[in-house]
């Protein structure tokens, strides 16, 4: 395994460059414009797994996006791992805030990347991650190095809620049978800092869309005397909080996962300055629910963010109009033992209720998923960890996530096995970002860092 | 006079078609993609008042978009009257809710309208009503049937807050210089219930701008721990409004006009029907300021209404992110004797007040206007109220309009003189509004009625 890195430093330009060709391709899966552009993307990963060294690949057909299957089997007797990851990206709007063309991907320097950093939206979040595997699976099949039996499992529709993927998992459960699932598609707290994320959190997405007179009006003629749907909908989205951020939905909280002292305390030792938190956003106060620290607002606490809205003229200059309709999008990030279909209901029945008779209110679930929290003492957790100190020469820190994959209780579900986050990302990628990014040292680390987990993990199974 | 009839029927199909041209351009004033279709406009408003009979026409440049000025001066010891228009348009979004291209006018025949209605943008508001004063006077100079001296002053600017018209109005008040000031810009109650506005309400236009974080964020990891300027937004917009939709800014109604008993309930014998006007809207309820009729509500009372909102992802499919910014544009009605500065002033104050600390906040002026109320014992409007019952058979009604027309309050005090509101418009015209459309009908009796208030008005003044 001592080659790993002379492996690494032969090929990395090209480890860049097949990057690079990857992130070229804009395979949105939310915007139905670029259905092209996903599927092509799928078949590059189809090859891609073949070159790696993968025995059988193919594309499992879907409902929606394809999932690309490919797998390695050296020994039915020896341990498997099943890699998740996801080829499609987030939409890179607003794109005028973009330094660079988000799928003309380049190579920049910057103060926390100094051997560089690759810009494009996917860049990190997760065709970057994702094909760490890839190379990672290259190195050990060239070197004779592959210890277990690994299977790839890489989806299309991960940014629009992997529902097609939830169908193909419970008709595949014999296919995809393993004994620990990989993924990365999360963060870890710094460079020097390596750390392992333990939990996630669920979610809920829907769309409101809120309906006063049957046309927009003159705002003079018929100004005060009818509901002002923008207005009704401000007043509407501003009652789900009260003044202490705490969400007023009727029994939200009801099964939310309460953290003991202790485990809080815990919490509290990883690194963390508000100061510099607060500078890199560019803001004079942070916010949020009352009685809770900035990094357990955004892990173990349940939050609700609008992530969209609009309604009326939104063009240049004045138009004095009442519109007809107004629309939100709004998300609920979810905590352990949260339900997200319960939680879904929750939401609509309650925002249905608090609306005045004057206007008419719809509420569409988009998608969701469960949270998620991984237990620390598993064979995975310390295949990862000690993976981690070989290559960190650190022993990484165990962290909470506010972020969502939904699929992964999933996979505990169906599959029966636990999931290792191994993120290689930082907060300062801004992924769902414009200017999202990768740096290159994250990107190798990664290359360099999963064979020793197979190493381990295959080891303390015996 | 008498021959003003057969002259319409002989040329009616050229005034419809004249006016079909006009409609084709799209004088957009509030978006500058438009500016040659709005210069265009004012070209043809100067031939079609030479070709109506004045001695003397030009087109005089301001700053933003030229007013046309036309003058006949038949007798320098004959009242002046000085005819108000303007030749700009609103933007005709949203696009997808007209049922036909909105500068591709049709004639339709519409249950209110038998004889049809053309539909385009500006229609009604203002192309239509501005034009039948260009007819009137054709008839009156080719029949010789001018009774005094006529000026035309015809903006480009009116739907963007008219704020060059300022500037020529107080720059050439001797050129301007006249005994009333006709003005058809507003609406009647109903075909067969003739009326004048003798109230306008004022207008405050501003935009705001809410930033929280510097870029946009992934919503999973920031999610509950920074300001969301969207949900921030919300909050403060529904603040601005208490539960009885009064309007909360301090001082906001400390020069409302209060009208009596008597004179509200003189008001209330307007002929209305709230159940038809219920089912015209498609609406269930009524919405408004507590302790206010709805008529009330929409003519004597100020307003605080968003015209547009936008922040956040607003495309297709679920985008999980924080906004770096959110926007709205809000607009308030005023009325007489509140000063439309000094409300601008006090809502940039307040809702800079209500600001958290977490974000910023942009709040910027767009444009306004005072309202205005004339007196019904004027010279002016009793030469109104005898040509509507030449024409229609009935003394009109005296109503309060919702709407601003804010450069008439700067008329009085510029020009010394009153402004008389002969508007032909009905609220289903949905000025502002897809489908805005102009009754063949009132197009025509706006023609008709015209002329016999120069007689009628040069006859009582003399």
């Amino acid at each position: 395994m001592q080659t790993i890195q002379s492996y690494i430093n032969e090929n990395k330009d090209r480890f860049l460059n097949e990057l690079i060709e990857l992130l070229k391709i804009p395979s949105i899966s939310a915007d139905s414009a670029y259905k092209n552009d996903v599927l092509k993307t799928a078949e590059i990963i189809k090859t891609s797994l073949e070159n790696a060294g993968c025995d059988h690949v193919e594309i499992c057909e879907t409902d929606g996006y394809p999932i690309v299957y490919g797998e390695k089997i050296i020994n039915k007797d020896l341990p498997t791992v099943l890699v998740y990851g996801h080829y499609d990206v987030q939409p890179p709007d607003p794109l005028d805030l973009w330094n660079s063309p988000p799928f003309e991907p380049v190579i920049q320097k910057t103060e926390l990347h100094p051997d560089g950093a690759i810009f494009a939206r996917g860049a990190c979040d997760d065709k970057g991650q994702m094909y760490m595997h890839v190379k990672a699976l290259e190195y050990m099949t060239k070197n004779d190095e592959l210890p277990c039996n690994v299977k790839f499992m890489i989806e299309g529709e991960e940014e629009v809620g992997s529902e097609n993927l939830g169908i193909f998992v419970t008709n595949n459960r014999e296919k995809l049978e393993n004994d620990v699932i990989l993924i990365s598609d999360t963060g870890m707290i710094a460079k020097d800092v390596p750390s392992i994320t333990t939990g996630l959190r669920g979610l809920s997405y829907v769309e409101v869309e809120v309906t006063g007179p049957n046309r927009d009006l003159h705002s003079g003629l018929y100004g005060g005397a009818v509901a002002n749907p923008i207005n009704v909908l401000t007043k509407m989205i501003a009652t789900l909080h009260d003044d202490n951020n705490h969400i007023t939905i009727p029994g939200f909280y009801d099964n939310v996962e309460h953290l003991s002292e202790s485990e809080r305390a815990e919490m509290a030792k990883a690194p963390f300055s508000l100061d510099s938190y607060k500078k890199a956003l560019d803001i004079d106060a942070v916010y949020g629910e009352k009685g809770y620290t900035t990094n357990e607002r955004n892990s173990i606490r349940p939050t609700l963010d609008v992530n969209g809205i609009w309604g009326g003229y939104i063009g240049e200059g004045a138009k004095t109009v009442i519109a007809s309709k107004a629309y939100a999008k709004i998300s609920m990030r979810l905590v352990p033992h949260q339900d997200w279909e319960e939680i879904t209901e929750l939401f609509k029945s309650h925002f249905e209720s608090i609306a005045p008779d004057a206007v008419k209110v719809k509420v569409t679930p988009h998608h969701g998923g469960q949270g998620y929290v991984t237990p620390i003492d598993s064979i995975g957790y310390k295949a990862a960890s000690k993976a981690y100190e070989q290559t960190f020469g650190k022993v990484p820190i165990p962290q909470r996530s506010g972020g969502s994959i939904p699929i992964v209780s999933l996979f505990e579900k169906e599959l029966n096995s636990k999931t290792i986050l191994m993120g290689f990302g930082l907060d300062s990628d801004a992924i769902h970002s414009p200017n999202e990014h990768f740096g290159i040292w994250n990107y190798l680390k990664g290359i360099e860092t999963i064979p020793w987990f197979y190493k381990y993990f295959t080891e303390l199974k015996k």
